[in-house]
């Protein structure tokens, strides 16, 4: 498979997944400050990668789209969610070309959007029940929540970090973190969730966990390394916004083991203060630091090994299962997710 | 039934239910910003309405405790989730005599610890289903899924008043806000989930609606009454507070539609800048003209007659049941709400 057919099939099951969403979310008051929000962001867009994975792997299992569907859909409104409270959480400005959206209105406003949309993301998963039965429909369900918790369990790691100016982190911390913010709710339950729904029920989803894990911090890392060196249109975000917001990112904690005491002390003063109080000098002196120390190249060699892992993974897992073209879907995620360019 | 059984019977079915909630939370990484706050939060008390009520309907109608006990930690921990998330909107200093999560932590920390107990405020509705069965289970779930709703569309429209500074507010639009941000959650819902249990899911949830509207207008005029006249000890949050926040109570409401023209122009100002930037000066100005207007005696009446209108209803509902402690409980909670001095 080629990127264009993976982009257009994303494409399609993303669509569906949207207009889904759509259909869950009340046209009625309040709307000024909560339905029309509720409506209009997940339409911002976004790569789809969590509903395609879910979809991708359920038909890969021989299940249908009509069977996985409204768990996909839960998972892209729960992305939002979290997308919304992350923002403001880390006091972001762009999202998806945008301003975020307790930029475009207030915080207050954008943290009870996200907890509507926590709320709204669980109702598909009821629907279950009549396609899929009682027994998976409550599997789905726990799913689900084991999946929020170890989201919310990753960002108290990495809040707490900055909160505390934590700077003595290594490789393994970052992993672990990034394993509980990341890999469950982007890679590891999308894939399982599938699977259990294309099995009835029948596969043991732990077999997921070490595939998703590779996939979900390669995914990552490349998603900081991108934050540095993307263009700001094709990425969405505002570059270099990562450093501004003091995030221990795998190049920033690579950079605090390498350089010289003096520097990691001006590195130290420089997350110690008030975000707002952070200038864009010393923004692009840290990102200078990171070059000349090889932390951005340690991170991409990082992010490859991970994602061959990943794919090592995927054979191991997938090789069974009949060639479809759902299945070359998820091999060619894994592949894309570290050589996209935003 | 005086004040002091009614207390002691919250106390007891509020320990069970902090019981319950310290239960459901791990004893496990990441403690210092999630699970330990999780801990310790609902420590701080509270009068324990919500499960009492829940607790007090489920035995009025022939249930148990035991029966009830996992619905009424969903609400209580679910109405945490709530506090902590509704002071970093507001903006508040203080909460049960203790700074808000956010105040003590961080606001980030706090958006997502409520993030948390939302998630594991389900929980305990999954060990429903061996107890009560699947059918007044998923009842249950929806109830609750339902309530979350209603309580994000009052606080969606509270919020927007303040975003775009409304102040041509009528009591309508008070009562209208109120009954979706607090009568749902803490009246009728409570109500409406105990009575589910203990009828085996036979009753018509309904009749509640009216009875609890009444309950939780009344209880929220008399908050906001004491937000302005009580002892600061006793009521654990700051005097004046919510007039520093530009709440929209009752007594503001009433006093815009009583001022004159230029007063109406001061009080419109005072709300048009930033939180920060509003003098305690100011604070006091208000609360003179409130008196001066009548605004605080209107809304002591106003919080009579709702109680008045609610124990109506609660003869209407309940006086066919047995007389038992339970059902005398939710009647010495009608009166206490209005009486009560923090």
């Amino acid at each position: 498979m080629d990127d264009s057919l993976m982009k257009s099939m994303l494409q399609e099951y993303g669509a569906i997944t949207l207009e889904g969403i759509q259909s869950y979310i009340p046209n009625k008051e309040p709307k000024k400050y909560l339905y029309d929000l509720m409506h209009e962001y997940p339409k911002r867009g976004g790569k789809g990668f969590r509903p395609g994975l879910c979809i991708a792997s359920c038909k890969a299992y021989g299940g249908n789209l009509s069977q996985s569907i409204n768990s996909a859909i839960t998972l892209e409104l729960l992305h939002n969610a979290f997308l919304v409270h992350d923002d403001v959480e880390d006091e972001s400005f762009y999202r998806r070309n945008k301003p975020t959206l307790h930029q475009a209105n207030n915080k207050s406003i954008a943290i009870n959007v996200g907890d509507a949309m926590q709320v709204l993301g669980l109702s598909p998963l009821l629907n279950n029940r009549k396609i899929l039965g009682d027994k998976v429909s409550m599997k789905i369900f726990l799913e689900i929540q084991n999946m929020i918790t170890e989201s919310v369990e990753g960002q108290a790691m990495e809040l707490g970090w900055r909160k505390d100016n934590i700077s003595n982190l290594n490789e393994g911390d970052y992993l672990r973190m990034i394993l509980k913010k990341t890999c469950w709710y982007t890679c590891i339950y999308p894939l399982r969730i599938g699977a259990i729904i294309g099995t009835k029920g029948k596969i043991n989803p732990e077999i997921f966990n070490r595939l998703g894990y590779f996939m979900g911090t390669s995914f990552q890392i490349q998603d900081d390394i991108l934050n540095l060196i993307a263009e700001e249109e094709k990425y969405g975000k505002e570059i270099g916004g990562d450093i501004i917001e003091g995030k221990r990112t795998l190049m920033l904690i690579h950079l605090l083991e390498k350089c010289s005491n003096s520097e990691r002390n001006q590195i130290q003063d420089f997350l110690s203060i008030p975000i707002k109080e952070r200038t864009n000098e010393s923004v692009n002196r840290i990102l200078n630091l990171m070059n000349h120390y090889g932390s951005i190249n340690y991170a991409k060699k990082t992010a490859k090994y991970l994602a061959g892992a990943a794919l090592m993974e995927f054979y191991a897992i997938f090789s069974s299962l009949p060639d479809t073209k759902d299945k070359a879907l998820i091999e060619n995620i894994i592949t894309y997710m570290i050589n996209r360019e935003y």
